[in-house]
């Protein structure tokens, strides 16, 4: 068997916060057949992810730093174009840390889920049924412990955890107030995404209409950017207040960190519970969360968007127009299944 | 019957920040006969507090604030002497809220407890068997969750809440490590308080102290300082350290936050849990705490040390005298039992 060229962007240098472009580079190499145990996934989706920052840093994180010179870390969905493992024919939909790339050749262990769900599209399995809805599932609910008729607070709420976020809160009785950047972002967070109030951090009277939006306070929030916006609703939380730290996206740069109002006095007023989760530790967590979002997408329940870029000439700019904020929805990569 | 005079601290002004003797006057009173329903317990100690400041300050907090012109709020011990409810005879040994005052005039429910220990010393109910060591247990057990072998450190150890901290760490097979400031207190954390090691904050190599007594990390923070003591502790975390939230005493002012280096980014990298906590929320915890505590002393397992000032016009002073660093051991002042 012979399989066409494999394009694939490495890593080549360190970026001192956010990866841009020229941190990577596109290279091309030739699958080998696989060996027993096997397979070769064509991917067809590729996930661009905020997380992608810390797995490119080689400050102490959560995971071990992408190797220079090696294919980019991201989860992708595709097909089996070869096998040599029973369990695994040619033909099946699978997702799994694939890489920024056209074909993975790798050992059936590696593949993470085999995608039973044929009425719902392949994409979504990197989205909203992927890690970004596990995600929002597991922190909300595990993490948050929202009660019905609480306030949920969330930040990037028109993003891919965000949006999840907000909607899995109002079906858990919630009240929910969306924080994004821009009108367009925030009439989403509104119109398509239901959320009770959403409000832009970048208008003049942020903080005035956060205040209306906030006005029996927040008991809830969680927090995907961390910063000047947190900061803001820090000054909303109620006695007992739950804040799930999901994301840091508004921070270019950690090494060092920023400066900003110090938080103790605040967590202990409030009987404040501030408390950080990597989805990854929690995986015994996705065949329930897994299950209850494929069934609220089924049901409409569970609204998601897709920002989707076109073949993998685009991936090596997409984690900085990602924290440039010019995605509407889950950023993914559609590689060209005639390549 | 006739009382004595009765000599009354009250607050004349409120500080910016930690109340000074200048925020203070002592006043003259007469103590009015009990009513029905009502004692006057003479107080034979009254407790000073770090947590007073809070209680003085116009800043949302977790009371309300003492009022202008009113006696300052304090725990105080004491013996009824006169009594106008049947459960409460002349000489009961009991706590309460009672003020900084000689007499208290009170109804019987504002007693919080009858004193049982008759072989411990009265002054123990305002520390190590009273709020402060009720604030150790239940902080350090139901917020820290410690686990034998794992590592606790506390901040302001050789204090009155730090030390029970470090101790009931201990009797909990953890390996603690305290953090006081100056020779004398770091002596006292190890000589008299027992912990496995002991690190001065105001040393020139205290952050080189520090990572050497959590070569292991730290994975739980008992938190009594914020800034930057706190700082220097959150680099050392371990993956799923828990910070307890219990106090911010070394942090003048809170109005408005200073600035510190952000935190978010470290909760989420180990997966931390930052939480804070009032005791006055917990006091259905006081029994069982009160219990295991009287057993330790009783024991000779839970160490505790006094640091005891004289006479009512000890008062004004002794908050300021606390956040100076002064005392040695949890700050009481003995009123004369001849006044």
């Amino acid at each position: 068997m012979v399989l066409a060229k494999n394009r694939q962007v490495v890593l080549i240098s360190r970026p001192d916060g956010i990866p841009q472009a020229e941190h990577f580079n596109i290279v091309e190499a030739t699958v080998p057949p696989p060996s027993a145990g096997q397979v070769v996934v064509r991917n067809e989706w590729l996930s661009v992810e905020p997380a992608m920052r810390g797995w490119v840093s080689a400050v102490a994180n959560y995971s071990e730093p992408v190797a220079l010179g090696s294919v980019m870390r991201s989860f992708a969905a595709g097909r089996i174009v070869a096998s040599q493992h029973p369990d695994w024919p040619v033909g099946t939909a699978v997702t799994g840390m694939f890489g920024w790339q056209e074909f993975a050749l790798v050992d059936a262990a590696q593949i993470e889920h085999r995608i039973d769900e044929a009425d719902l599209p392949l994409s979504t399995a990197l989205g909203v049924l992927g890690l970004n809805g596990v995600t929002a599932h597991y922190g909300l609910l595990q993490v948050g412990q929202p009660k019905p008729g609480e306030t949920v607070v969330v930040s990037t709420a028109a993003g891919a955890v965000g949006s999840c976020v907000g909607q899995i809160a109002r079906l858990h009785g919630c009240r929910t107030v969306g924080i994004a950047g821009g009108e367009a972002k925030r009439a989403l967070c509104l119109e398509r995404f239901g959320f009770d109030a959403a409000v832009d951090y970048k208008a003049a009277d942020f903080h005035e209409r956060l205040a209306e939006a906030c006005s029996d306070g927040a008991d809830v929030y969680f927090d995907n950017t961390a910063g000047p916006i947190s900061d803001a609703v820090m000054a909303h939380l109620n006695v007992g207040a739950r804040i799930v730290v999901c994301g840091t996206a508004s921070v270019p740069s950690w090494n060092p960190p920023p400066l900003g109002p110090r938080a103790e006095r605040n967590i202990l007023v409030k009987r404040a519970r501030m408390q950080g989760f990597v989805i990854f530790d929690h995986l015994d967590c996705y065949t329930q969360a897994h299950a209850d979002l494929a069934e609220w997408v089924r049901g409409g329940k569970l609204k998601y968007m897709e920002d989707v870029l076109h073949g993998i000439e685009a991936a090596p700019d997409a984690i900085a127009g990602l924290y440039r904020g010019e995605n509407l929805g889950k950023r993914l990569i559609r590689l060209d299944e005639s390549a």
